[in-house]
């Protein structure tokens, strides 16, 4: 299909690939390490050019991310490829670091509910639990992404006060962060509210080139989302391979948006990102088989050939 | 969550339903026409006022409605709610007069191939076929939808030009049809095409008063093309309760946008419909059972109290 390009769109959009992380963190089948190094590469070869590999969490709270010492090692081949890694804590930072990682994220909440229930801390104590872990990143010359998670809706308080999200947004940019991705973990948001979220950062001075948006599609709100924030200028998309990943706090089977859906949505309009839809299609369908479930991406499934 | 008004989208959107109709006759399953009567009703119930029942199509073509004649007086004490019929042709029209229709769709193809396909006629002469049955239609003073079907892609042509598109819907309107369905049938399109062909039917002199969107998530572009659409003015949106109905030209299960996934966007948005998601969920929980298989819709999947 030839590009309909549009105006007040970006001509250019960097895909941040998840799949590996937030994705396989949410799926219930374990992967043997070599078989994820094998999806990582399959990633690169398609166009990817930043990978978030792994989170050096401990292993007991995060299984299936437990083998990131023996993982990480295997993408040292991979020249040209950013390979961020979640770290939750100093601890996380210094096995990242030890292992040669030139890139980290933190994982924030922006809910005290979140807070309490994914880190044991309220949000003020996560915060100052990551002031040490960006610090010495940076030290590191290790640049540092911040995840604010639940930016939109949160399972226990319901619909989060977009002046919330301002103020955690701000701190991690006071702490250091060069890049904040704000992630609708349980995937209620609609478009209204994803622009008065963007238009209000905006307001407190954090430019929109250092904001990256994180949808989840588990009501089908994802790409449309998605959309309305390009048109606010956002050039940064997390997506994940397939739509890899569940969310444990939604009752649906649905995870991240789908990388595919967003590249055919991105190639229709003329929106280049470097990616090949078909060769990364192959990899969900070969890494769909490895997990024993097919892929939930619409466009995945559109363009199986085991589906004719 | 508390409606986010966003400036530029319209106060409220009239649904189309056409899970009954469009849905249904892309459904494997054979439903007796006790339960689609049971069906419409409770869509009834649930706030719809547009519901597209059936289509009075040879029963050798599409055996799933061939029960239109018993399935329609089953609906006479729906007061207040359009039931639209489809009518292929002059026979069609006789037989949903007699039964006492008060709307009809005609159904016409932009492309060549798929007039071919569907039809067995070149487009002149499918509007050949259709000029009598509106002329008919209107003489016994009941409005006549116009659909076009691949408005954007075509699986024979690939992309359809825009002006192709302009002929067609100009020549439906000069026929007298009240309304016209723009439709993605093999759910290809992206949003800058959808912007193109409602600024060329403007361009034309074709009001988006009359426009309504009909779009497929094939690919997961639905509801990114919908809310384009609303940008746009458009404020008739078609859509299948649970994403009922599978699309014959693809590879896949997935068919039209599912109402319900397009509610959650507009409460969101805070544009009225009237519509209650949750009974209508319930609805399509309760066909999904009497089909034996799972609604394709993310929000009946995220609201499904069976997945907890």
């Amino acid at each position: 299909m030839s590009p309909t390009p549009e105006p007040g769109l970006p001509a250019r959009v960097r895909v941040h690939e998840v799949g590996p992380r937030d994705g396989l963190q949410n799926e219930k089948a374990l992967l043997p390490f070599d078989v994820k190094a094998e999806f990582i590469h399959r990633l690169a070869a398609a166009g990817l050019t930043t990978i978030e590999a792994t989170s050096f969490v401990h292993p007991k709270w995060v299984p299936q991310l437990a083998d990131a010492e023996r993982l990480f090692p295997l993408l040292r081949d991979l020249d040209g490829v950013r390979l961020p890694v979640l770290v939750p804590n100093e601890r996380g930072l210094d096995r990242a670091l030890a292992l040669g990682a030139r890139e980290v994220a933190v994982f924030a909440s922006v809910t005290e509910s979140f807070a309490r229930a994914n880190l044991n801390r309220t949000v003020d104590e996560s915060l100052a639990m990551f002031t040490p872990v960006i610090a010495r990143a940076l030290d590191a010359e290790v640049p540092v992404r911040g995840y604010l998670s639940m930016c939109f809706g949160d399972p226990w308080e319901g619909e989060v006060p977009v002046d919330r999200v301002v103020r955690v947004a701000r701190r991690l940019i006071d702490l250091g962060c060069a890049e904040l991705s704000l992630g609708d973990t349980i995937g209620v948001a609609t478009p209204g509210q994803v622009t008065a979220l963007l238009t209000a950062l905006n307001g407190a001075g954090i430019p929109t080139e250092r904001l990256a948006v994180h949808f989840h599609d588990t009501y089908g709100q994802a790409l449309a989302n998605t959309l309305t924030a390009l048109r606010h200028g956002v050039t940064t998309v997390d997506a994940s391979a397939g739509g890899l990943g569940g969310c444990p706090f939604a009752k649906s089977a649905t995870g991240n948006l789908a990388t595919e859906d967003l590249l055919w949505m991105l190639e229709g309009l003329g929106i280049e990102t470097g990616v090949d839809l078909d060769r990364l299609t192959g990899t969900s369908l070969w890494l769909a088989a490895h997990l024993g479930r097919p892929s939930p991406s619409r466009t995945v499934s559109a363009l199986s050939p085991k589906e004719s």
